[in-house]
């Protein structure tokens, strides 16, 4: 049997499923009036999950994350003859639930959508708090909507099938939430790791409801990012504009940009447990230093969509569990940057 | 001096400003951080509106009203480095500000905008209740957001330069508010001509002005088209039909489509004023009457958005101002369509 939840945001209430199972989905949506959109990964490696759906099958990566796969869905809406009546599904990683996610906000200006995340890094992030959207060129996330899913199911049978990198990219936005809000948090991944986890199941998914509840939390307060969420981008202005210059994947480039943001803390607010936050992402499989041309990074910071004038917004630690914003001239952090550059 | 008033929508005002000057636009955007869309029509017509300005010139019809300009247009903000405190200001008729509008709403998951509808039928309708999006093939406006604007500018130059189709074009959405909700303006209608109202400044004003709230306090009291809202769908489910497979104006279409619901309304509702109606659409020089291909137009009618399921909500006439909704299956609508379709 799953745990239901409801999570609750202004003007919506996302109904939440831990432990799921393939009959939360057929109750949530009618087979009939509803489409899956899914990767040809997961299409294979789980064909039972997906017979007898309406399903849309996209090419795998970060890469298919742009408007001319939205296009696609649409065409495929349409051709389904799919109406306001229907349901769309995001079954899949971030890419997946973010395409999925944007094409049911802008389809016939919007129809009822809900998510199957099945990489730990959607299920604590980036299936939670409603932001979709697709990349522009190097921008990440340039275009999109903020629209809550109807529904969240946590269906533990997709972690059996993810690859070994994927469980790190996950650990990242974990590390990252109890950084930046969750001190008892940081301190349970500290007895813990990939290997020993993933054996516990019972623990995994305690960890997976905790890290969806916080980010939930701190979403329903600001769900417009004007304030607490944009703490929530610990360590994603440096990490996307790695992540897009280079070949690392999303929980690499942002473990890069929160160790640059521990050090950044020390030297402006006097923070002391750099050691401690490297070492748990190294703990987690997670790198903390890299070498990278600081001009290619610098051009992409400044196209932030943090940016406002010449001032950029950047979140920083007082202490773990307590993130702060910062406000930082684009020239002083251009400066910063060139210096962490070397690696 | 123009006229302030603040259109009230659940969760946003507009700010409204009638007999609007350029004065008004620079009072509300920014220079510095503002972008301009338009089309090449009205930036050759006005230069001199557009001086000084950011500004993003498409090609002007409807053929231009696709994901493709869009992508154009964000384009074309990243090139020009606009931030989340930018805002987008849409000068142009419905294709100009459902594209700028829609554009707005999705660069950076949203930013600021406002539009300066150039044509009546953009002022007194589209730019008016927050839909916006692109057509997909044959399909209308098949992806969108809703969203309403910052601000509306009602600037009256730009009526000078309006062709003459472009008249008879408006009065369509002039005469179906009043069909559906204001008898008194019916009979005022009456008493016009294009000529004659083109003549009469005031007047013309006033019934832009009276035209805007009429269709704003229909649209704030049903925001997402679950009741009230529905009824402006007057005419337009088979005029979207039509406008998608001939080369009509969407007045003209429209006008068709009203004559159609009229004719579908004395036969289901008793409705008595069928001739009364037309009389007035053509007053206003436009059509009542098309020979069309129904097997044409019976397949898009199967794929319009209010569909649901067999059935479709229809908008018929009790009487003159009292537009009722009217529940009527796709294949009794065909029937009708075929039978109307010899002109």
């Amino acid at each position: 049997m799953s745990r239901k939840a409801a999570l609750r945001f202004p003007g919506a209430v996302v109904d939440c499923r831990f432990e799921a199972t393939p009959r939360d989905l057929s109750a949530l949506a009618p087979r009939d009036a509803a489409v899956i959109v899914t990767d040809e990964n997961l299409f294979t490696a789980h064909p039972s999950y997906f017979k007898g759906w309406n399903t849309v099958v996209l090419k795998p990566g970060e890469e298919y994350k742009v408007q001319a796969t939205v296009d696609t869905i649409i065409a495929q809406l349409i051709a389904l003859r799919a109406d306001r009546g229907f349901t769309l599904v995001g079954v899949g990683g971030g890419v997946v639930t973010d395409l999925a996610g944007y094409a049911a906000s802008v389809y016939m200006r919007g129809i009822r959508f809900g998510f199957v995340p099945t990489t730990l890094l959607a299920m604590v992030d980036a299936s939670v708090g409603g932001k979709n959207g697709v990349d522009v060129g190097p921008y990440k996330n340039l275009v999109g909507t903020i629209r809550q899913p109807d529904f969240l199911l946590y269906d533990m049978r997709f972690l059996t099938t993810l690859p070994e990198a994927q469980w790190s990219n996950g650990f990242a936005e974990v590390v990252k939430h109890a950084c930046i809000r969750d001190a008892a948090g940081f301190r349970t991944l500290e007895r813990y790791d990939i290997a020993s986890i993933r054996k516990d199941r019972r623990a995994l998914s305690e960890l997976i409801e905790r890290n969806v509840r916080l980010k939930s939390s701190v979403v329903r307060r600001d769900p417009y990012e004007k304030g607490e969420r944009r703490l929530l981008n610990f360590g994603h202005t440096l990490g996307h504009a790695l992540e897009t210059q280079y070949e690392l994947d999303h929980g690499q480039a942002v473990s890069i940009g929160m160790a640059f943001a521990c050090r950044l803390s020390e030297d402006l607010l006097g923070f002391k447990d750099t050691a401690r936050v490297c070492g748990l992402l190294q703990r987690y499989g997670l790198p903390v230093d890299a070498a990278f041309d600081p001009e290619r990074v610098v051009g992409i910071l400044a196209m932030d969509k943090k940016r406002v004038g010449g001032k950029m917004n950047y979140v920083l630690l007082e202490g773990i569990g307590r993130g702060v914003m910062h406000s930082i001239s684009v020239d002083a952090l251009q400066k910063k940057v060139r210096a962490a550059a070397g690696g």
